[in-house]
């Protein structure tokens, strides 16, 4: 099966955008074993769309549409592919529903222009928008596959996952069920990890593994094809444990959950609390966890402490660690966790001190990271880490590399 | 003049990576008034690719390629573009030469398919890589431009800047230099900036005015086109004034500066100091000036107070304000504000208080926001806030809000 991405929007054309979208669904489709050949993208202009869609039609099985189901005058898509499919738009009754309650639960007026959002192609199956007010659209016609998104991200990627890979899997010829188990790493680089597992890698074609690297961390997929999604379990099993026997230490969860996600969860079950006491970090480790809805029951603050008099005066380091060891020492990143701990009366205190860089400080190298670790009833600890890469990679980095350190220690106790 | 952008590589196709070429290049072009009717990607397949060139050369006065430029038997843009010209492949001797020093210089034995990298269009113009190793060509045939660069964005994007952009300009057929202006703002939305200025921007086509919102700032570009710089700033003049005019209250800096880094660099430049208590940001405010390199020598640190009971016995606000104002309250910010002040001996104290979400507090509605503003020698001031959107907006925009109230404060003292 070929299958061809078209994302429509003058702002892509522009540059204002990057197309996203296209990455997303390639990727999803690649899932299903679905090769694309070509991505286009168009504006809003209904005459080159339609140039668009013959062309696509022409060489390829699926055609995949992101963008251009808004209210605006400029928004075509439904009615350029409808006029291609020589089909009738009609209103979707729940889609007129859904947003009919987005401005009543916002008290505001609507204006006309947003009943357009509620049209889908007659005949068609209908995406749910659960995170916006456009629906999907599916149309099956002489053995081509249409399927129609809303542009944002934040709409399309979750009607993707929960709507239209079931509907795209129902599309294929034999009927496969494609079944994946996502591993999560931390501390371990995409490539050493490709490394360690090359010979699965290259031997197996199902369960095929994938490996994708994101804001510091490694995720895995391992992803099955077979009849049933209870085979498919069967399928990913031994190779599971394979990979989990090779490098078990660096998987901190499964599934959707980053490391601050993973942090809170764990601290929330557990009813135990945590606080940071960040040098090099200047908040970032702070940011990350409070990013994460729920984080104030277990997060009751931290200090940042970039110069070295709130050291002393905030987290009361002693001076004379600061004269002889420096700001920058495993000395310093145990005083600074034990004290920040006992400071908020938190379970674990843990601190960071290190070299953010563009510059050396205290003539220690960029890069240079200490993370303290204090937990109630537990001696503290301190890891030192030589990071490499610019200012934001290893604060990044560091803060993860904190969380990380911090689930190991509440597993430990 | 009309342009067509065609990316090559299976790796955008499975999804690998986003299609970040195209958005840079679509910005260049727009820079020069040329405009963009489609981007196509094509992976490492001679016969599509092809296909690509023949349809774009059909609708196209230019067609821009990235990738398919290196050492390997799948990087085949210029076979296939030098097959569709009917012209040869030559050796480019400066191209040559840097490539064996680049292995010379690492100390490694260059593998024989490196050669390829040198090959250039006969009679094209060659455009020096300054950060890899295989050139970018321009050939003109026939009235159409044919531009290949190389596909990795570290050697592509200075490609561009460097000897690309004066490439294109010589195409163009009269010969115009395009300057622009950058103002930006904070504090008024995209739209409702836009509805400010409609007349203007409606009315106007030399030069023309470009807003564009990204994290929660909103930039706008003028542009004019003229015969030389001087010209083009003469005609951006009067412009300027009359935005500044209308929306002068919400410009904060001119050019590639973000809020923070306006912040940092107007402390410094002042030798002043600020210091933040967070409790519904969480970090991130902290976290965004810690970004900028240099922030600590503005920044001696914050306190980071999600529970009350660290608004106590950290940041010293009185029990009984929390008891009968509650922590989200106007009293509260200030206590705040002016005590981290003093905890941290800063210049400014700057507090943030209110309700991120998802879910209300203290019976107050999410969105409700309170800064407070203390500085030296000036009475404290508090702003109150009542967003909308998701937990990540309302963090973010608070933050920025608040150093954008810290510029104001700052300038006003």
């Amino acid at each position: 099966m070929r299958a061809e991405i078209i994302a429509v929007g003058t702002e892509l054309l522009l540059g204002q955008i990057a197309n996203t979208n296209a990455q997303f669904l390639s990727q999803k489709l690649a899932e299903l074993g679905i090769h694309v050949y070509f991505h286009t993208v168009v504006g809003d202009n209904s005459e080159r769309l339609l140039q668009a869609i013959k062309l696509a039609t022409s060489r390829a099985d699926m055609v995949i549409f992101s963008g251009g189901l808004g209210p605006t005058q400029d928004d075509l898509t439904k009615e350029t592919v409808a006029n291609f499919l020589g089909c009738k738009l009609v209103e979707d009754e729940p889609a007129m529903k859904r947003i009919l309650d987005f401005f009543v639960q916002r008290g505001i007026t609507m204006t006309e222009n947003n009943r357009k959002q509620a049209l889908v192609i007659e005949g068609g199956t209908v995406f749910s928008n659960d995170h916006g007010m456009a629906p999907g659209i599916g149309v099956v016609q002489d053995g081509h596959v249409f399927v129609l998104l809303p542009g944002p991200p934040s709409e399309l990627y979750p009607m993707v996952e929960e709507y239209v890979m079931p509907f795209l899997m129902a599309q294929l010829p034999d009927r496969q069920v494609f079944h994946s188990k996502v591993l999560r790493f931390f501390g371990i680089g995409e490539s050493a990890l490709e490394e360690r597992l090359l010979d699965l890698i290259e031997r197996q074609s199902n369960p095929t593994i994938a490996p994708y690297a994101k804001e510091f961390e490694v995720t895995l997929r391992i992803t099955a094809r077979a009849q049933t999604v209870e085979e498919a379990e069967q399928m990913i099993g031994p190779t599971e444990k394979e990979i989990r026997n090779r490098l078990g230490e660096y998987i901190y969860a499964e599934g959707e959950s980053s490391l601050q996600e993973t942090l809170v969860a764990a601290l929330t079950e557990r009813q135990e609390t945590i606080s940071f006491a960040e040098s090099c970090t200047g908040g970032a480790l702070s940011s990350l966890l409070a990013s994460v809805p729920g984080a104030s029951q277990v997060f009751p603050g931290s200090i940042v402490n970039y110069s070295n008099e709130a050291k002393q005066s905030l987290v009361d380091v002693p001076q004379e660690v600061i004269a002889t060891e420096g700001a920058v020492s495993a000395l310093c990143a145990k005083h600074l966790a034990e004290n920040v701990r006992k400071k908020f009366g938190a379970t674990y205190g843990i601190s960071v001190t290190g070299v953010a860089g563009p510059n050396e400080t205290e003539g220690k190298p960029v890069g240079l990271v200490y993370i303290g670790l204090s937990a109630e009833g537990m001696p503290t600890e301190v890891k030192q880490l030589q990071l490499t890469g610019r200012r934001q990679a290893i604060i990044g980095r560091t803060a993860k590399f904190a969380m990380f350190y911090a689930l190991q220690r509440l597993k430990e106790r």
